[in-house]
């Protein structure tokens, strides 16, 4: 020893996925000699091999504040965190969730939307992970939490956290969808960024024990008992029907998202979580579920969350969110700064199981290209997908459509408004337009 | 309408797993029924079908506290978050990643250790994500922040975070160790807790540019340039050799982590991530690459991060993370408060690949069985794995085996030693021994 070197190897492997196309690579250059022209003054816009980064920063004589390296490169930094939780940076400040002002009578029953035009990936950060509250967020102590199981059961049983937590448990990826999500482009396309439009959604890894484990210690009658009522113990009392079938499926009685304890606002310490069905039937604050011969009926399945369709009848018992997609970048309020290249990326889901296939089209619908999608799809999770666009500077309207594994394909909105109206609140999942202006502006337009 | 009512069946679906068998269950319910006795003071133990969770919480005539509903479902909470973001339940405040009091002269070159006793499933918070800095942390403007890319390559250039985040992306999951993780444990078993033990240990989704991509821009000369060079932009000057197979491969110039931005102290805008290869090859504050055609020697690789061997040679450039794993639930300064049935947990991860299998002993690797994976372990990605235990009272041994794709096995902590000595901080890979005293208390021991 000195043992092995490290193993390599000379031979190219071409990346499979988000290589750059040669003309692309040929404009990129020719634009970042532009760009480094303008931007670090350099001569020949190009670095002597073997120049250092501090001779790069010397060389950008066209910012005084970039002639030397920076303090962070010469001085002691921060210690590392002796104790303590940790936050993103000062100068991320500006991507928070967002309430929509007005959208509610009161900031208790109302909603704040996750910033999706500025997440990468599947994972929504906890700190970013939208609200929707009936009756506001509380810090619930978990010691005195209790989960009751009762209904047509061998015998009902009260448990504690602790109890819970010793059960087996599983952690699975899903994403949550409000009912309500899109719900303003029902009616028109007022709504400016896809914060607002899409943003009652976040992806998250769930962790809790299975709600047919439960229902197996508790000895239910799953012959009579077709429902499970979930409720919570906030004040707002809410209360949601769960189809057995799901309840013994994928359901979750969880405590943990994203690696740690539920937040509060997310209804720390319990909540359900029941993949591919509205938000709604998440309950949080968890403490009861009741199993039933028949649907509960409750307020919030009868007379909230229910489409009003064209000759005033009610949709309801809907809970199913089905398969949606949107662009997330270029999307409304950005504005793209140059043509040329860009990663056209966004979010594809499907509450019946895996997303099988995206197409983007930049013309508004009349030519789709496949896009890549990023890893193995997981079931009932959020997908990210990408496709590389390089945008020559005239309009262009940028659509996203997802197919999930059963074969449904995501509709155009004039679609839905055929068969449901246009007074509906819930359940809207039709392709979204994002209009690329001349000037780089990307706005909320509806393309039929 | 109203349309059809939730989709349904009243055939019973066993869990797949994580299914208690019936002795277990049974054992449960007895428990379940003293436990009820003594912390809710029911009569039966038992509640009549139909009861709401009031009525239990008004049973609980043991606890003055829980006799009335609590104020959380009758008040109005919280309001939702007009903008911000969120934090953990002031309940989990004793959750925080920690530093080693002693462990360095100063808290600008130290470690703060990720909680992971505490945590669930394969996704670090990025709050708790371990910290390891050679001279502080800083949150650095990403406006002035620049990415050079020089050497063999056919032009030299810098590129803005703008430039970066505008060329095609990918996000994948991975984890991410210092190679001095579980160091203590090579002389001896004094630390006491698994956050002390492997806590230098994250796993998070990153999102960024594939090195590949950067280099195929530049025009590197991929024959001759058969290494990279990362510099960070800190203080420290962080410089480490990537060998070019593993450039070309998998690793990814990543801005972001878990959704967003990288946290500052995880080298916010932009470091490297290198799958498999040890957390000091990652990075921080990415501001330089170099292509050479030999290993550059640097300081971090030469005489840090190197094992002294029994004769007192280095051994030198060790890079890839080999298969580990180790229990998380029960681990050390746990206690079990009583007997019965405990989900074993923990982690498993490999710098070569995908985790095939682990196995679990409780009586000190005499004798094996094989845990569940949650879902499908995923390449150099840390993967949960799940047993189902049913603690007696008596003295135990737990002990978790990972085994890779490659056939590798994770080794004995005597199995180094006789290759490797006792003297060594870096790269242990051992199986880690927790043992379960006969009162419960759980404590880091070393088995042969």
């Amino acid at each position: 020893m000195p043992n092995s070197t490290p193993p390599m190897s000379g031979r190219i492997v071409k990346a499979p996925e988000g290589h750059l196309p040669a003309d692309v690579v040929e404009s990129a250059r020719k634009a970042r000699r532009r760009f480094m022209g303008r931007a670090l003054a350099f001569g020949a816009g190009a670095i002597g091999a073997g120049a250092s980064a501090a001779d790069a920063m010397a060389a950008g004589a066209g910012d005084p504040a970039i002639l030397e390296l920076p303090e962070h490169s010469k001085g002691l930094g921060q210690p590392v965190a002796a104790t303590g939780y940790g936050m993103p940076s000062k100068w991320e400040r500006n991507i928070q969730r967002r309430q929509s002002p007005g959208l509610t009578q009161v900031p208790q029953a109302s909603v704040s939307f996750c910033p999706l035009q500025s997440l990468f990936g599947i994972i929504t950060p906890s700190g970013l992970h939208f609200e929707r509250h009936h009756q506001g967020w509380w810090d619930v102590d978990p010691r005195r939490h209790r989960l009751m199981v009762n209904g047509l059961v061998r015998e009902a049983r009260v448990f504690t956290m602790d109890d819970l937590m010793r059960l087996p448990s599983v952690s699975r990826i899903h994403f949550i969808e409000c009912g309500a999500n899109s719900a303003m482009e029902w009616a028109n396309s007022a709504v400016p960024s896809v914060q607002y439009t899409h943003g009652m959604l976040s992806c998250c890894e769930f962790t809790g024990v299975r709600l047919s484990t439960l229902l197996d210690l508790c000895g239910a009658d799953v012959k009579k008992g077709r429902y499970v009522l979930a409720e919570g113990a906030d004040g707002s009392s809410m209360t949601r029907t769960i189809p057995m079938a799901n309840a013994l499926d994928d359901v979750i009685v969880a405590w943990g998202m994203n690696g740690e304890m539920l937040r509060p606002e997310n209804g720390y310490p319990l909540r359900l979580v029941a993949p591919g069905i509205q938000g709604v039937s998440w309950v949080k604050y968890l403490r009861r579920l009741e199993v039933g011969d028949q649907p509960f009926y409750t307020k919030d399945e009868e007379v909230h969350y229910v489409d009003l369709m064209p000759d005033g009848s009610l949709r309801q018992f809907t809970s199913i969110q089905e398969c949606k997609s949107v662009i997330t970048t270029p999307s409304g309020a950005q504005t793209l700064l140059d043509r040329g290249y860009y990663n056209i990326t966004g979010l594809a889901w499907s509450g019946r199981g895996r997303i099988k296939r995206v197409d983007v089209s930049v013309d508004g619908g009349r030519n789709w290209r496949t896009a890549r999608l990023e890893g193995t799809p997981l079931s009932k999770a959020l997908t990210r997908f990408n496709i590389d666009w390089t945008w020559d500077g005239s309009p262009a309207v940028l659509q996203s459509r997802a197919l999930d594994e059963t074969g449904y394909v995501q509709p155009k909105i004039n679609q839905l408004r055929a068969v449901r109206g246009s007074r509906s609140i819930y359940h809207n999942n039709a392709i979204q337009s994002w209009l690329v202006a001349e000037t780089g502006a990307v706005s909320n337009v509806q393309t039929y």
